[in-house]
């Protein structure tokens, strides 16, 4: 419990988020700032830079006195090679060698994985999945995220891509997916297809809270809204739950047919839903999956809130996938 | 090396078959017998002695002499405790210690597996995967079962079932499947959905090969005669392999996105169709699956036949799963 803490970073598709981990994993300072994507790679990676100066400087520290520096990506990403090779959340970001950039500019070692990745390794070590041998985590935001955890470890593949559970087809008739497949789970079940369906019927409906509360700008409806006016009563937004969760539950019947695991977690933005997104799918579990692989599984809700990525980052500075 | 050899047993739905293995997984000696499971359990387990009897006898050996006895059983298998949990292709069979039962019968110490994990261990150790360390193993036969293998190691799950990709839904609105789940790949790939889909197209066109080669007695076409009459250039018969084969592509993208493996092995009776069945997948998961993790995959034929389920069987006596 000696070494130095480490600036674990969550660059997601809105926001970054920076926290100042020691190695015993408490966040000793924070900072946040906002992504805008759209300025390019270049204003991204001065932001990064600037948020872990200031986290550093917060915890009385010199970049050269951190252990290192670890970012948890949204996309695709090649964790040996540092490379974000494609964000559908961070527009223009294809190939982009973040690892050497920031150390470069920085000077300081720095390491960089998957988001849902991380957050499963967060969850696994220090939250709802602290002790468990075989689990799928969830990250289920704007879009589906996912990380396995076999006999204790997180699970990556033979080239670093495995858990993309949100690209599972389970309507092999549904839309297609940005990701180039069709009926994947994240275009039926995340915030975004939330978005989606609240849209197209309040387009045929026209009747719901969520008009008053954007006051009529449709445009800025998120899963937020949605869950708010669910909350006070509104039809429109309880169907769009339902929906969104009886999809999920498709998700996570596939999750315990294959993988027989001890718990399924989920978190991100819209596990705020709580139980009126995991009840269903604890419901259709029990009706649908093998009994064996039912009576295993406990599906339950993270813990760590956004802290999931930042503890699931810094793990992975101090000890690896290990 | 050694060690004395172990009966090996698949257990199928319509046949039983026994094979010697040494612990250098030579097969010594075979025995064959239909399986007649509608007989009942007793009659089943008195054909399973004899001819575990039978193949020792060939082998110059008594039964004491064997190290053990290993049954590969189609269903949902408690290995642990050595039950037949459940199995649709052996009516009746449920909650079935036929480990036990076959252990006090011959008083020779007995293993029992899932026949589609022994034939994905086989393959791995001995066949088509042999040295890959993350593999998924497809078994499509009547039904369609799975084997994943990750860091060399079978994969069990938290009680032993994981692996049931046969039973993974990819039509959240396709036809419900007897294990209670509903799409599943099994109903729409398997060797049952070709028939099912055969026979509705015969109903509908009334024109193929396939009713003269029955004799016009549709309840004898199977799998087999369907692929045979394709060969012939019925084009019934293509239609219904293109369908199965682009059903099972899109399972095989799931594959691919959740397990990034480095390898899909297929076996199993319909595996016979080969690069019919296996061209399509290799396209889709090009065209849909991460590129990462397309590049990284194989999809290949197994290379065992019904040698797979034996030598895996018998690697799981010597070996356990290891």
């Amino acid at each position: 419990m000696n070494r130095p803490p480490v600036a674990a970073i969550d660059l997601g598709g809105t926001k970054i988020a920076v926290g100042l981990v020691n190695d015993g994993y408490r966040v000793l300072a924070r900072a946040e700032s906002p992504t805008i994507a759209d300025e390019g790679v270049a204003g991204v990676v001065e932001r990064l830079v600037s948020a872990v100066e200031q986290v550093t400087a917060s915890g009385g520290l010199a970049l050269k006195d951190l252990y290192g520096l670890s970012v948890a990506a949204a996309g695709a990403i090649d964790s040996e090679r540092g490379i974000v090779t494609l964000s559908p959340n961070l527009p223009g970001w294809r190939d982009i060698h973040l690892r050497d950039m920031l150390n470069e500019r920085l000077g300081v070692k720095t390491w960089l994985l998957n988001d849902a990745k991380a957050a499963a390794l967060g969850e696994h070590r220090f939250g709802a999945g602290k002790g468990v041998s075989n689990l799928v985590h969830l990250t289920v935001g704007t879009g589906i995220g996912g990380g396995i955890i076999i006999d204790g470890r997180l699970y990556t593949g033979a080239s670093g891509s495995a858990g993309e559970i949100g690209h599972m087809t389970i309507d092999v008739n549904g839309p297609r997916c940005p990701c180039g497949n069709t009926g994947c789970l994240e275009m039926l079940a995340s915030g975004k297809a939330m978005v989606r369906d609240a849209l197209a019927r309040l387009n045929a409906e026209g009747k719901s809270l969520l008009t008053e509360m954007v006051n009529g700008d449709l445009d800025r409806i998120t899963a937020r809204e949605i869950g708010l006016a669910a909350e006070h009563g509104d039809s429109l937004a309880s169907d769009v739950i339902s929906r969104a969760a009886s999809y999920l539950a498709v998700g996570m019947v596939n999750l315990a047919n294959i993988f027989n695991p001890e718990m399924i977690i989920v978190g991100g933005g819209i596990a705020n839903l709580g139980d009126r997104l995991l009840d269903p799918a604890r419901r259709l579990v029990k009706e649908r999956a093998f009994p064996v692989a039912s009576a295993a599984v406990r599906i339950v809700l993270a813990r760590l809130g956004n802290d999931a990525g930042l503890l699931g980052a810094a793990y992975f500075a101090f000890e690896g996938d290990k």
